[in-house]
């Protein structure tokens, strides 16, 4: 019997984006076990790129076997103990995922809310950690709800001169712009496969400062969970490689091929490609009336939230998305929690931020319109 | 730059096992979304497939996004909450890992434990049970560590009648043993891709009754894990497949053929093959002095726990698994917990349960003994 096998899809939502031939070729490698000095070696070599797309020198620096939302889990489960303060930005459906995420861990959750579409409001975060004085300052770098970049800086430094461990979101931005963890002063970082990294999703990359480490040592309770708990982890994806579960093997090689892809382009090239495409993007869709939902100054490059146009609403937004999809093979997002049926996403993100992709989007879109 | 290979490795440890061309073609399919309609159409059929596999009609039957031991995680942190109190029966080093993630829950956990390389004490086990009165009773099916196969009706039926919830750990089983989870009275379940499926690791395959989920949605509490919240788990693996995270497309493309694979040669089949290669292995090993740690009334089929001879011992048990891997390019496992350094672990699961991988083993063997 012949294996099944999918359509073939333009994947130009928020994510998974299309994994390229190599990537494939490198997850359908014939296994080797968990613990063979060929597969550490892979490890070791993942774990080293990650730092430097991650921009970081934090030894635990690791592909956690979960995926994004998993990895989210992992870095507030270490951090935060039940009773202990936490600040969240909320500019989306991730920034409220991560209130969820932190009040049952037992935290005391303060959030800081900005319309969908706007960055937070810095001023407001740090009145909020000043008032408050939390263990953790949460927040998204780039909210894939709503296509908003938010500038780290000026949270995670008030956030650190407070105390306070920085918790950031690098789900879909890792790979698709620079991080400077280090620079920044974020303590905790997570982020998922499937985006800008353009591997299959089902690992979430994740770093850990020292002093993330130390907090989690001096803990007074044990992390809640025993499969995310970071000084058990470092047993494994430290330098003594001692069993915890068993590594993801094939997703970790799929990995190291992604990340040789992205280090070959180099992340400055990255960047300027995937905002060509979404210039691009922007510029073709005007003229059939969407329009861009964040303003210019803090618009992700690798998703793209739409306004839709009457054309499109009349149509049926998501009847008009199954339609892109069984016709013409392309799958774009639709909106998440309050912009659900008034936006789409649409994604160039990795081996997709290209104007290929923008050219097929948009000649589809022209047809469709008729 | 080519894709770096791994070595050919004959994986006879405790998994990950070798995985077919067919699977491996299955999981390097180009990708679609995770709610394309393509994709859920193959979820549906994973989900299906698993439920006849674990001997199930739980609607909640589903390939969790983590491996074996998040799985075990996910059923234990759902059923208890903080001061709950649970019985574990500790056989090995998994029963041990589960009476430590009960803990982290915050439950209050009474140990049944036994002897390494026997079953667990059904008597023993119906004594704590009324002794306690608690809300789980949980333990291993196929204790990896010591290849022991418990008999789940003994301790299952008894904790069912004093109105307890049945967490059974099927990591090594699923798909080596035949599982009847209904009629035993389990309510959660928990396995492993890489082991008798022969699929990646990376996965965990679950079963909840719906007696389980009734429970959760009484508790007093929410789950401490988002990620792993079955009551949100079941929006996306149910019949409404709304977003929750990030499906692994993948990793469930592969699944699936794994379980195809499966149900084409027949449970029955697939057990007779099992024990045929075990009975093998037990006959070969015996003339170089291996004995096997489990009597045969408990023995598992598919990992075979093997007292190591004095000529390995002198040799160095861990330098001869080294150089089994560097030379004959084949992998054991060591014992774990108090049984390393003094037994070896050899997996004979899945596509590797044949003949052709005993008498590999057997002549690396004996051309190392000289």
């Amino acid at each position: 019997m012949a294996v099944t096998s999918f359509p073939t899809r333009l994947l130009l939502g928020p994510g998974p984006s299309n994994v390229s031939a190599r990537v494939l070729e490198a997850l359908a490698q014939p296994l080797v076990g968990h613990l063979d000095p060929a597969f550490l070696a892979t490890l070791d070599e993942v774990q080293e790129r990650l730092r430097r797309l991650f921009g970081t020198r934090n030894e635990l620096t690791l592909p956690l076997s979960t995926t994004g939302s998993g990895g989210m889990e992992a870095c507030l489960a270490n951090l935060l103990e039940p009773g202990d303060r936490a600040v969240v930005g909320v500019a989306g459906v991730f920034g409220e995922r991560m209130c969820e995420v932190a009040r049952r861990i037992g935290a005391d959750v303060t959030r800081v809310e900005t319309e969908p579409g706007t960055a937070l409001d810095a001023a407001a975060m740090r009145e909020a950690i000043a008032r408050t004085e939390p263990v953790v300052v949460a927040f998204v770098h780039a909210e894939t709800s709503t296509g908003v970049c938010q500038p780290v800086e000026p949270i995670a430094r008030p956030a650190r001169e407070a105390g306070a461990f920085v918790v950031l979101d690098c789900v879909t931005s890792l790979a698709g712009l620079p991080l400077a963890l280090d620079a920044w002063g974020v303590d905790a970082a997570y982020s998922g496969t499937q985006k800008c990294l353009s591997c299959p999703p089902g690992l979430s990359p994740a770093s850990f400062a020292p002093r993330a480490l130390e907090r989690v040592a001096a803990r007074r309770r044990p992390v809640q969970s025993w499969y995310l708990d970071v000084s058990l982890l470092a047993g494994y994806y430290g330098s003594e490689r001692v069993y915890h579960h068993t590594a993801p093997v094939s997703m970790i090689a799929a990995l190291a091929e992604g990340l040789r892809r992205v280090e070959e382009e180099g992340m400055a090239a990255r960047e300027a490609r995937h905002r060509e495409a979404s210039a691009a993007l922007l510029r073709e869709l005007e003229p059939l009336g969407f329009a861009p939902l964040v303003e210019a100054r803090v618009r992700l490059p690798m998703l793209s939230a739409m306004r839709l146009p009457d054309w499109v609403i009349a149509r049926g937004e998501a009847r008009l998305r199954r339609e892109l999809l069984e016709r013409h093979g392309i799958e774009v997002g639709g909106g998440l929690g309050k912009l659900a049926g008034s936006i789409w996403r649409i994604g160039l993100m990795g081996e997709n931020a290209r104007l290929s992709s923008v050219e097929r989007l948009v000649a589809a879109l022209r047809r469709e319109r008729g």
